[in-house]
């Protein structure tokens, strides 16, 4: 029998009234096949595309280096790889889709990441077949986690939730950013996470959104923001603490007092009927009625085997919760030039209502205050 | 006066006869504006959009929230930030074509690399504009680097070259693909190296290309490959080393001996006017004249803000050398379920030849023997 993820697609594609089902991108591709294939990390000229078409075609495409190891890893039987400096990829593609038979049919194809340059081509190739964008249904299909899926988030989160605590308060006064970036890399590798991405901002430097790590001494007063973005067996942490190396000032405490009650309205609305966009709302409201003007157009995210996933929660999402839809919550505040506040955690939906992922190993209902 | 690289870009775009020159893709936004915006890095949904147009139009485009990072960090004066949640990155693109008096010119874009829906979207708006490749331009514009970036990719090789050595005589029997992997970031970080990537493939696991590391015991007689893939200040570092824990067999000794025969001989090929598809040839003759097929396509390919560029050195290039092109060379044979060799270093062309970027600080003339 075809693997489940293989059928749920499948069974979405069908429901939609789609003869093909055709992914490229890095999250999509890794999704369906159920392996990453390496280059696509590096090497954007690489193309990895997943078929599925009718009832039973099951196809992966990809440069000929990795077909070695696609059939040893990928869910997928038929691997068909092309020469990257004589073949062309859509040409690879159509071939596949006119042997499906679908070569003139409707296919859900990811537009939002294709190159142009290969939907030029398809389109030249089979110009009887009509392409439309097949992100809604990745997303569909993602979005609700098998039970195994949000067991792979809780152990990333929570190896996660440890170290970003242990890192804050090995903190010493006259450390570099970069100091603290390499400390997550010890801690989250000898966890047994593969991957991870990190910003560190400590002064001012907190204040930016999205900060790398720099040679920055931090010092004392500082305001310190660290956020992990952890990758274990293909799924991802995202977690975020400010903390202050020193005594927090009134003004600090008074906005982190804020950001916390904001969240904390929102938890009491997490369960499955939810609307997304009511629980946005809320935060925004909180976060006002206290002063502040939240600095992102979102609450939070959804997570799985990407770090930005629907649901974003946020106004502009037709979404109610359901059980074992993962996400994050993430209040934040920046002051450009002064210094920013930021609190995420993940979490995931249940019958009764929520599970925290992350949260309780680290606490952050105060702002974390560092010993100078 | 405009920095040297929009002036560099600025001046090919003109002398192909484009009135405008648009990036898309991670490593060409981050070539023109000077800095990664982060986002690119975790979420493809974020456009990253740089723009020159005529003699003085230059322009960049992010969303919102990495606002205040581009204008510290940008090459760009003028940065355009748009709301991903309502607003369309292609609009705000045709937008400012249409500002810089290009609306129905000729532009140099990325169809290698700009989503479908992008280019669909960006045809309706601006329906008498004619656009066509920009992989050229770039590629031409970034083969041959300036003598900082030079000095940049040379720190990034010589601190990989250290630690692949240093990681390989701390192997010992029993310690996991992981072990090694963990090492190979610990001392990374510490030389200052920003972020990494690394394939580590022992016994039968070294004759998978591009092998990710497992929790698999690396074992007495166990062939070890492993490739680091640095970088730092934006520029990459990409090395491989193959070693054998205990004695190597004739056999092991015989193909490494071929494989380096085969790179010492186009060695002495490295030079100003040489085609590198000469070098790719000759590589082979010796690989065949040795008994060996060689696995890859290529010999090596041009590296700086990426792994992969220009020049590739195969025979379906028509580049020829000049000085100040970057490049690896990396002889590799794969015995798919035995074992695999796999050697790779940096090299510059200079006026009278080439110089090692890497390979002095751990030599691998001879197959590197591990203690058991």
């Amino acid at each position: 029998m075809e693997h489940e993820v293989l059928r749920k697609l499948r069974a979405e594609m069908r429901k939609d009234g789609y003869d093909a089902l055709v992914a490229l991108s890095l999250d999509n591709a890794t999704y369906t096949a159920g392996f990453t294939v390496p280059s696509q990390l590096s090497n954007r000229f690489r193309r990895v595309i997943t078929i599925l078409a009718g009832d039973k075609f099951a196809a992966q495409i990809l440069v000929t280096v990795e077909e070695n190891l696609a059939r040893e890893r990928s869910r997928f039987k038929d691997i068909r790889a092309y020469n990257q400096f004589t073949q062309e990829p859509a040409d690879v593609l159509a071939d596949a889709l006119i042997e499906a038979g679908v070569g003139e049919g409707r296919i859900a194809i990811e537009l939002d990441f294709m190159p142009a340059k290969d939907y030029i081509r398809l389109v030249q190739r089979l110009p009887k077949a009509r392409f439309e964008e097949c992100k809604d249904i990745y997303f569909r299909t993602r979005m609700v986690k098998t039970d195994e899926e949000v067991a792979a988030l809780r152990q990333v989160g929570q190896i996660t939730d440890r170290v970003i605590g242990e890192v804050l308060r090995e903190v010493r006064p006259g450390q570099m950013e970069k100091d603290v970036y390499r400390n997550v890399w010890n801690k989250m590798l000898a966890a047994g996470v593969d991957n991870l991405k990190c910003q560190v901002g400590s002064g001012i430097r907190s204040g930016i959104t999205n900060c790398m790590p720099t040679t920055k001494a931090i010092e004392k007063g500082d305001v310190i923001r660290v956020e992990i973005l952890g990758e274990m067996d293909s799924y991802r942490s995202n977690l975020t603490r400010t903390a202050v190396l020193g005594k927090p000032t009134d003004e600090q405490k008074k906005i982190w007092g804020v950001l916390i009650r904001a969240r904390e309205t929102c938890k009491t609305m997490l369960r499955p009927g939810t609307p997304v966009a009511d629980v946005y709302r809320a935060y925004v409201k909180v976060c006002r009625d206290g002063g502040i003007e939240p600095t992102l157009k979102f609450l939070g995210h959804g997570i799985g085997q990407t770090i930005h996933e629907e649901p974003y929660i946020t106004d502009t999402r037709a979404i109610v919760f359901e059980p074992n839809i993962t996400f994050t919550m993430e209040p934040l505040y920046m002051i450009p030039g002064r210094m920013g506040f930021h609190v995420e955690d993940m979490y995931v939906i249940i019958p009764k209502g929520y599970d925290k992922i992350s949260g309780d190993i680290t606490p952050n209902d105060r702002l974390i205050e560092l010993t100078a």
